[in-house]
């Protein structure tokens, strides 16, 4: 239907100059052609190549990134929106240059309305940093991706983490979004009600998006009162399998639980390395349970019968706040053990989802992969939503290791969509996973994507060359 | 972007002629242009005129719906998607004519998949079919709108209902669809892993479309542990503000309450009339808590406490099945026995839904507008969510009384959106309510709907006259 050539190469330098030119005379100290801050926009988390842009600039309002975007609209200039860069998948390179609009002044809480259990806050917010603000009033915003990520990152790339299971992920937990579009219009997707179902789910079409239909300018969050009790536990198991058994059961049986995370073998032996602990060298489950005194004691009580009966055990938990750190302390130091296994290599971590009865077989595939790959990857998921994560540990002077774990990572996510599962649960699709969502999706919902794209981004200027190829 | 003209008239009878003789020919007695059949099918449980289609078409699968759908594209002649009728603001209406598609054919339980709680159905599948199809896997299916729906429609309308409150809506609980778009193409809009950040979320895109951008063919859904134990009560308060304040109460302190209905003073005396009861009326909250027998009783009398201080009581509750019936029978009661109030007047449930803070308020000057209006509207409402009903009396034969209805709707639906809240929470647009959407939304937001609507349906075959104009 459409007539316009949407942009696929790099525009004239002409144009770029003219727009660069224009936001140096607007923005002043907030404009930045400098190499370096350039670099550090194109350079995340991922181990892709940097891409910088053309230049950064950092607004402080809706009204300012409306500007930024219709004078990019108007030289077909590309836009990449930018939290704290801590993506996985090249989310934020700009392979065809352009201008990044970093959101980082962008840190209003603009309203807390504890009564209706919601926030509404800038993109730029932490989750830390909303948490911190919030401390006081009782209440508090679950979701947790590891990282100190943006709230808008966070909704971009449909973030989850270790919550996710008892509090669903950014899709859940979003109630409305103002997003400036591709030709500069102000959108307010939803009103502030719990629920609505009045039109088209615009909030769900941005979330999840990777900034390639609009840049999100403030977020209405849902919010949570702050649980009266927390008991958490570890639980080494003889297996994988009886893991992800035991897990099953404690879903099924109803137990609410909020947070339940696999560590394996590999996992452990790098967290008694890098924290001088002693923990059986065995598969693990740490999980963690919120309610009122009475209720998280007998959950875990119950977790804990359950993990017997699959051979589990011994279950320790704790209720108090440093009994439980303790406890916990190999999930928080799991990433940065990881090094100690491999020192000086670099980190590369993906993350696929299956179906939680598929969880066990894919894991234990995965693991036979990695030692016929001759590759060091330990292995920890959010068990709950049958999502885990590889973080391999490569050494990037090797060409032949790098061959092996490119042909490892296509194997992972064929392996996962072969069991019903997606490329990616939570990290997103970025430029790294696109070839994946060819064999993910049919042909007809591929097509579909791309005829969302390219209805609201007609001229692809929006984050180009992610998500979907136009 | 578009150059295709799309279609806003009845398309000419030759067209219409063309299709129907080919759908008869293909369908047999599976296709129908009987007028009682017909009419049927536009005459749902709103009080709009009937507009009925012409012809009905009686699919068995995702493939046959596919073909009607292109026979019905090649001659621009609208589609409208059927399930039950139940939907209540003229959603299956036919303004320009066109082919229902009645899905009540499509039955089939595809899979249960219990270890990952999750079912593959068809959309003519029900609620209530679903759940006795559980019945011995333990498992079950939440959302109860009250009618029963087929889960086609209840996707189709975003619906939810007094679970919601704890189990999310019909948007939290869709994991994947098939769809058959406007071009008769078949979507399938994700994979059965529990989250996903691959792509655009075109699953939340078509929940609550109203079957605008395709007609869903099968759906994969979430489904829960029936719960160990659940407790029931119901109480008295001195207010609606006394009600509202403890609902927002017992969620604030974390209460995992599964259902929390709140019934006006009218309501009560209705189900009095009816039920031969004789419940105090006033005010009251009819709550359930689903849980373990520990947690369902400490959630009881925690609920207890929290309503005496608002001066609540006596809160009279019990776990055992026929015990909770007994208390929970002015609930199941209160739609028939409005009718009591006036008999022989035509019922007129309409919805709006506002953040909770601003339901006491916004239901007492409800209350008064409906005394100053002279009308009769019984209020019941899922006060968890801020969402409440209003189910006005009307005498049809009076005209002045329809007026005064109407006058009456618009105000309530402003009230709402003055409130930051919804035209609908859960009862959808369908044609009733497309005019509140103009004054819910920006223009930049419904120009984006429109949009996406354009891009997915650029001959606007799809149940054409709905949610947006074109």
């Amino acid at each position: 239907m459409h007539t316009s050539t949407p942009l696929s190469i790099r525009p004239p330098q002409t144009e770029i100059d003219v727009a660069t030119s224009a936001l140096a005379g607007k923005f002043g100290n907030r404009f930045s052609i400098n190499t370096t801050v350039r670099e550090q926009h194109g350079h995340t988390l991922t181990w892709l190549p940097v891409q910088p842009p053309d230049a950064v600039v950092f607004p402080q309002s809706t009204e300012e990134v409306a500007a930024i975007v219709k004078l990019c609209a108007q030289h077909r200039v590309p836009v990449i929106p930018f939290g704290t860069g801590t993506s996985l998948e090249g989310h934020v390179n700009a392979p065809y240059g352009g201008i990044c609009i970093d959101t980082s002044l962008m840190k209003r809480i603009v309203a807390i309305h504890a009564e209706d259990l919601d926030c509404v806050i800038e993109p730029g917010v932490t989750r830390k940093e909303l948490n911190e603000h919030l401390r006081d009033t009782g209440l508090f915003f679950p979701i947790d991706p590891g990282a100190d990520a943006s709230l808008g990152g966070m909704v971009s790339t449909r973030a989850s983490g270790t919550n996710a299971v008892r509090y669903g992920t950014m899709k859940d937990n979003v109630l409305s979004l103002t997003v400036v579009t591709p030709d500069g219009e102000i959108v307010k997707t939803a009103r502030r009600a719990k629920k609505s179902s009045a039109g088209y789910d615009l909030t769900r079409l941005f979330v999840g998006a990777e900034g390639t239909l609009g840049v999100v300018t403030e977020i209405t969050l849902k919010l949570y009162g702050i649980p009266e009790a927390i008991s958490a536990g570890v639980c080494p198991f003889p297996s994988i399998r009886a893991c992800c058994d035991a897990t099953i059961m404690t879903i099924q049986s109803g137990i609410p639980i909020a947070r339940i995370e696999l560590l394996d073998e590999l996992t452990v032996r790098a967290v008694n390395l890098h924290s001088k602990l002693e923990l059986p060298e065995t598969p693990m489950l740490l999980v963690e349970f919120h309610g009122s005194d009475t209720s998280v004691k007998e959950q875990a009580e119950r977790f804990g019968e359950i993990a017997e009966e699959f051979g589990g055990g011994p279950f320790a938990w704790a209720t108090r706040p440093e009994d439980r750190s303790k406890l916990w302390q190999a999930r928080h130091d799991a990433y940065w053990a990881g090094f100690t296994l491999r020192p000086g290599a670099k980190s590369l971590a993906t993350d696929i989802c299956v179906p939680i009865s598929r969880l066990a077989d894919c894991v234990e595939e995965t693991h036979r992969d990695i030692a016929e790959s001759h590759l060091v990857g330990p292995i920890v998921g959010h068990v709950g939503d049958g999502n885990f994560h590889v973080t391999l540990l490569v050494d990037m002077d090797d060409k032949a290791e790098i061959a092996r774990t490119e042909k490892f990572l296509e194997r992972l996510v064929r392996r996962g969509l072969a069991m019903e599962g997606t490329c990616t649960g939570e990290h997103g699709v970025g430029q790294a996973k696109m070839k994946y969502l060819l064999e993910e999706h049919p042909k007809a919902t591929l097509d579909m994507m791309r005829t969302v794209k390219r209805a609201i981004d007609p001229l692809n200027i929006m984050n180009p060359g992610k998500v979907v190829q136009v």
